[in-house]
């Protein structure tokens, strides 16, 4: 049986918003519980630094346990690709600055799955990289 | 209806195995026209450096206009996820050394397929850093 194409021709445009509004929350201490919204209460995975866990409630616990006081990501670059189920695949690399702290670069994968007239976050893949020397 | 869960449990020692297998081929002028056979004829994307194109032969004719004459990716970490379809996702974090330049963190982030008994690269995002200074 032939795959049955359903790119999403607003990938692009889905998957950098998307970009900009968790950063804008994840950076923001009041904010930052609205995340929740974009996680599946089960059919969410992340890896963050090597540690994987599943679903909404283990993700934003993972969120709280951060100790940083202040944080901040800025976007270097996002590319988006359409999924055949009509996900969208997105990568993002950044740097990362909390506190004081030199910054570091990121990088972040997230596929963002179709639900009723939505998407929820289905994979998320933080991994910090190295520090930039100033 | 409920998702079926369809985790490949091996997912990490496979995603694993295919970054190196992926970067051996690469880095061997020898060997690199072998990457084809991880590549779908049609249902393979791939965006590098920002640049998307679709199918085997194009993401060949990628690979062959480019203009180095040494290459080598050097793993820093690679993060894999079990997708609900029985694909993996595998996020990597290298350094890229191209000739005498001096080496580039980078950024690649797989989709793999399963198909009968075996995968395809169904994505492929590669996107370079910064320079590292040394």
């Amino acid at each position: 049986m032939a795959s049955v194409m359903a790119f999403n021709p607003q990938y692009e445009a889905i998957g950098k918003a998307f970009a900009q509004q968790y950063y804008a929350l994840f950076d923001n201490a009041m904010q930052r519980p609205n995340l929740a919204s974009f996680y599946h209460d089960t059919e969410s995975l992340m890896s963050f630094e090597g540690l994987q866990c599943q679903g909404k409630l283990k993700i934003m616990e993972k969120f709280n346990s951060l100790t940083f006081q202040k944080i901040a990501h800025i976007i270097t670059s996002v590319d988006c690709q359409p999924m055949f189920d009509g996900g969208i695949l997105i990568n993002v690399l950044g740097q990362l600055k909390t506190d004081d702290d030199p910054p570091h670069t990121y990088s972040q994968t997230f596929v963002l799955k179709p639900t009723t007239g939505s998407f929820y976050c289905q994979h998320d893949i933080f991994r910090l990289g190295i520090h930039n020397s100033l």
